[in-house]
Parts: C-alpha cells; structure tokens; sequence
C-alpha cells in the first residue's frame, strides 16, 4: 500500500507541501478547519473594506485537484506521535507514515481574556469582516449620538502592534476614514476621528531600517494617525483602553495585532518553546526522536542564526523544503541539503500609492510609489485562481477609479 | 419647522417612498436596521452561491443622498401612535408629522420553534450566507462519512413551500449540485443527494396559470428533484424532517419558504388582521383613525379585490403613492385619486436558461430562454449601483463562461 502523508494547514506552507509532492510514490491528504486557503497577507483589506473576502479566499479542493493530493474538511484535535495518527473533532482519526504540521499561528493575547473578548484580531475572514462591520457600525453610531464623550468613544479607533500588520491595517483604516468622513460623514466633522496606534517598543517596523521606520511613522502622522511608543495595553473592557504609560483612552474599537504565537497544538508537541509555542527542529525539519514529522512556517524555531519570519515566503519554502525531503525517503534517495533561508526582503504597504520596502540581499531601501506598484504587482501575481484575480483587479480597479469605494455592508453577527 | 416625514423600513417601499419626496417642502428620515438595501428578489442565489452579498446589498447613505432624506441606524422598538413618535433601540426616540410604515414581512414559523432554530429561511444576507455554507458543508461531511445512512442525511436537502422562492430556490440548488458533483464530488456519484420540495397545497406556483405551474413542476422533476404535494411539515430538529401524510425523513438542511406574516410592529398596529398582521387601510393607504399614518409594502392588506401581493413592484408602487398624498398634504393640494394597482406580471426563474412568465394584462403565458432572458434584464436593471451591477455582470458572466463556477466559501457562525 502507498505511504500515506497527512498534512496538516492549507495554509502558505501546507499548500505548498501539497503541490511539492506532487506525482511522488504517497498518498497526499490535506486537512484544514477551513475549506479555503486564505492570503493572510491581505485580510487587513478586508477590514477595511477594500476587498471581498471571496478575493483573498480560494477553495482548498480545486486548488489541491491537480496535484492529487486529497482534501479533508476537519479540526484536529489531538496529534498521536506513537500511534503515528491524527484525531479529527468529526469523530475520525487518520494515520500517517509522514505527518507536515503546518498549522501556523494563533493570536497571542498575552492571557488577557479581556482583549480576547472585546478586541479584533486580524486571523480569520469572520472577524476581519466584523471588524469592518464594527467600523462602520461606529460612524453610525456617532451620527446619532447626542452625548459628545459618547461620539468621540465611537470615532476612536485603538490598534495595538506596530509590525507590518499593525502599520499596515493603521494606514487602510486612516485612508477609509478619510473617504467615510469626505463621502458618508461630512456632519462628523467638528468631532473628527481619531487612530491611536500603540506599539510596544519605540519604533514601528523593528526589523526594517531606521530611515524605512520613521517613513512609516511619519506615513501614519500625515494621515493624521497618532501613535503611542513604548506602551502596552493592560486591559479593555469593549469601553476603555487601559495601558502602561497612558491615560485611559475610551474607545469602542480596539484591532489587536500585537503578538502571535504557534499554534496550541504545535505548541503541544515535545519540545516545543514554552513562550513562542515554536518548535526546533533539525537540519531536515524533522522533529527529534521523529523523523517521520516535520514542522514548516510560523511553528517552526530557528535554529542557530536570526529569528525566522512568519510569512508566507518562508512558510512556502519550508513546506516545499520538507515535502523534497519526503520525497527523497520514499525514493529511497539520499535527503537534500540542509534547509536553509534566504529572504527574499520585506514590503509594508502604506496606504494608496506608497510603501516601504526592504532586500538586504541588494542592500535596497525603497519607499514611495515604486515600492507600491512592486509590492501590488507581487500580490495580484500571489492571488490564486484567476476568477478570483479577476475580481480583485475589477474591485481595486473600481475603487481607484472612483477614488475609493469600500465594502460598506454591516453584517450582523 | 418643516414636517418631519419619518419611513420606518429601507426595502422597496421605503426607499420608493423616499425618492417620491425629493423636492417636497418637509424633512424626511428613513429608518432601517440594515444599513444597506436589499434586493431580496435575488437573495436565494447568495444561498446557491451564484450571487455575492455585496452584489445585491446596496448602502442605503448613498442611495438617500440624492433625494436629500437623511439615513438612521436603528432598530424600531415601538410606534406611539398618540405621541406621534418611534422609539428606537438605540436609545432615542424620534417624533413625525407622517409616518410611513415599510417594515415588510418576516417569516413565519407558524410558530413551530424548532422550525425557527434548525431552519433555514432566506430573509436575511446572514442567514442565506449560513445557508450556502451549510450546503457546502454538507457535501464536505458527506465526503468523510463513514456510515451511509449518515452520509445520506447530508446530502438530503428538504425546501418547504412551493411559491416563488421557494421554486426558484429549489432549481437553483439542483443546478450547483450538478456543479458540486461534476467538479468537486464526483466521489459522492454512488449516493447521489436528494432535493424534497415539500408545498402545503396540490400545485406549484398557486398565482400561476395550470401550464407554466406543470412546467415548473417538470423542470424540477428534470433536475432530478423531488416534490411531496399536499403535505406539511410539523416538527425538525436537525436530524429529522417530520411531516403530515409523509414518511419520516432524515436531512440535516432545511429550507424555509413556506410562509410570511407582516412585520411584528405592523402586525402590532390597530386593525391589522390576526392572521397575516396585515393592516387594513383607507383608499389613500392611510390607518383608519391615523390619516398621518401610511402603511406600505407587504404589510398592507387588500381592501375589496383580489389579495395585493408580496411582491417588489406592489412595495414600489404603494411607496411612491403613499409619498403622492403626503405631498399634496403638505402642499395644501386635493388627494390623488385612490390607490389601485396594475399587476405588471410575475415572473419565476427555473435554473439557467430557463423562467416562466405570467402577464395577466396581455394574457401572456410564456415560458423557456426568452422568458428567462426578459428575467435576468429585469433583475440587472433593477440592482442599483454600477459599481454592483458591474460586479453582477462580471460574476454572472465568470459563472456562465465557466460553466458554473459558485462561491463556496464556507463561513463560520
């Protein structure tokens, strides 16, 4: 009987296992929660009204069709490394000879059950699209409201986590403000919106170059964003943002992009670092003590050099890395060299027009319009199925043409 | 002052009701709880995944800006009838000079409550969005399941109610199940899925001529559905469909279509009929006792004729008269003559390619390609918004030229 690989997350790095085995002498399962795959890169433009999600969501069967691989809708509940088998919540259990965990990351609330109730992170397609609701949902709010606290706690809009997905998400949202106030809103104007953008550290951007930092900074200023360095936020109760070094600020919105960590169940396995829930591995990606189980993209560890980044280019070349290795066992052929990352460099997008971007290879720093027209190039080129990348260009083309549409539905949840 | 004119409901009527008061010498306020329109003719193929939400919900701002009415958020709690005001959720309570009640229609149950919890009806972008990823769903289940009586639950689909939607609803599932099997499950091919219409009386289509309601009957027949005339059902819990001169019949997707009643605060009036909270009104739509109170839409009850229907273009005509007569109050002018209403035709679409079409006026009973062709131009038409239209048009045209492609997304509760 043919070996069987189970991998689990049709996320960047499992997707790209899949495709990487395929025609190898296995059987290929991919199981996923969901019956998509998700180009988290853009989820922020979802909360911001700038795509459907049905542009950056494609249905994980058709995309795994042509390279043979199965595709089974299910949660895992619990991995079994003695038993080599995987549990599923839908009363299944699935055995493996070679098992990918490619699980990726959950939101880190640092433990606060608080923020998990009241804030929105930005990790799946149903709370970026309630994010969206909640934005809108809040100028209407201040339409109506007779009270002035009250309407300016609705037009505050609190971020915490300046990386690229905070800073990313702060520009969208300033620049949807900025259509909201001159299209929708024009009465709002007396009591004006306000973004706070909260960071820990005292830059944005920590990995990117200082000049890259403060065009980003001063990007969010511009657009009349404030930010909050050397801050961290200690509780919020849907009302009021309480922090360390700050007043508190009342807010109705608070967008929580300030920390991930593994995936609990990656986090579970032996091994696993006790903070960030990652895994090391060795140099094939295997786990120890288990050679037949690799960890790809954001569960995996660095091992000796700097940190590895939670993106998509090194979830997809991890994931493509352990399926080479998979294929040489079952070929009976010696493995590949060991794994190692070259980055490819790092782009934030800073609203319409401009962008920071970053390739130490090249020693290149480029901000501005060129660095935005690479990094929407790079996205359309990554958007898969080309319905899909139809839609995005009609949608991008639309909203440009008309110098901003955005999504303005408010679903109720 | 001016006179505050207020229109509780932003459907058909409502907003016809708005746009026929553009230019008259008063303020108008259009109160709803959705901030968009909806064009709900359209809304079973968001449950079939043909349509996306966004094509046929439609931001109500911007549709009131050019008529000058103001938009409010808010859901209505109650109708003062003697103060002459409307008490809002949200805290606030708004008074009128006229009041035009466009609440429309919600479900009706009949009061079976396990009915309103396991089923589905298709009132609302939320639930039809819950529909389509059930069906979904269903099919991922169905892939995974091990015992094929189980399996068979999945993959049996019960609508209940022969009327329009609940026939347009039917074809379109069929047709994206043939889409589902062909392309994505054709695994499934040894258990094929079960679609039961279930209608209460010994026809589809009851408005409808004995000839297009045949044809309505064969073409679902044709696409391999089933229909159980003259039954009802009386209980669901999720698992079982439980019906009066029926077998059991176990299906885990339940369809509701099989009854409306006027908006609870409509039915809540004085006069409205016990049965389908309807009101009775004078020949100027106005409440007895209550001249500056209009009733429009589907909570009007007929006065002498035949029963006014449910339908948009009644919701269009009764709003945009009820509008007449308040300007003409406001203008100190005589009242136009009573309200009488023309049935422009109706129209059922069955599948692709295929509709039938009923103008009683010219005694036109037609039915295949040109009727369906009459239908999509009608429907194109009416969906406001180019940037939706252009989004319809592309999807439609995608879908087509793909032989059926559908959004199968499934979403989270």
């Amino acid at each position: 009987m043919a070996k069987q690989v189970l991998i689990l997350g049709g996320g960047f790095a499992g997707l790209a296992a899949a495709r990487a085995l395929q025609g190898a002498p296995c059987t290929v399962t991919l199981v996923d929660h969901n019956n998509y795959h998700l180009f988290q890169p853009l989820l922020y433009q979802v909360a911001t009204g700038e795509l459907p999600t049905e542009a950056i969501a494609t249905p994980l069967r058709p995309l795994l069709a042509p390279t043979g691989a199965c595709f089974r809708l299910g949660r895992v509940l619990a991995i079994d490394l003695a038993a080599h088998t995987v549990q599923l919540a839908e009363n299944a259990t699935l055995s493996y000879d070679y098992l990918i965990v490619a699980l990726g990351s959950v939101t880190n609330f640092f433990g606060h059950a608080d923020l998990a109730l009241h804030a929105f992170d930005l990790k799946g397609v149903e709370v970026a699209e309630q994010a969206r609701s909640r934005i809108l949902y809040a100028f209407e709010r201040a339409m109506s409201c007779t009270v002035a606290s009250e309407r300016s706690a609705w037009l505050t809009f609190v971020v915490t986590g300046g990386g690229a997905t905070g800073v990313e998400f702060t520009t969208a949202l300033l620049e949807l403000i900025q259509i909201l106030m001159r299209r929708r809103y024009p009465k709002l104007q007396n009591t004006p919106p306000r973004v706070v953008l909260i960071q820990g550290g005292s830059t944005l951007l920590p990995s990117f170059a200082p000049s890259l930092q403060a065009a980003a900074a001063a990007k969010i200023r511009a657009l009349h964003g404030d930010i909050l360095f050397d801050t961290h936020v200690t509780a919020y109760d849907g009302l009021t943002v309480q922090s360390v070094s700050a007043a508190p600020l009342p807010a109705r919105t608070l967008v929580w992009t300030a920390g991930v960590r593994a995936h609990p169940l990656t986090a579970a396995l032996p091994g696993a670092d006790s903070h960030s829930g990652r895994v090391v591995t060795d140099a094939l990606l295997r786990m120890p003590d288990h050679p037949e189980v690799f960890v790809v993209g954001d569960g995996l560890a660095p091992r000796h050099q700097s940190p590895w980044p939670q993106v998509a280019p090194f979830a997809i070349e991890s994931g493509r890395y352990a399926a080479t290795v998979i294929r040489a066992a079952l070929l009976k052929q010696p493995p590949p060299p060991a794994f190692i990352y070259r980055d490819p460099g790092s782009m934030v997008v800073l609203g319409r027009y401009d962008a920071v971007c970053q390739i130490d290879r090249w020693h290149i720093r480029w901000r501005g319009p060129g660095a935005w027209l690479l990094w929407i190039g790079l996205n359309l080129y990554r958007i898969m199925g080309t319905r899909n990348r139809a839609l995005t260009l009609l949608d991008w083309a639309a909203d440009y043409g008309n110098r901003g549409n955005a999504i303005e539905i408010i679903r109720k949840k």
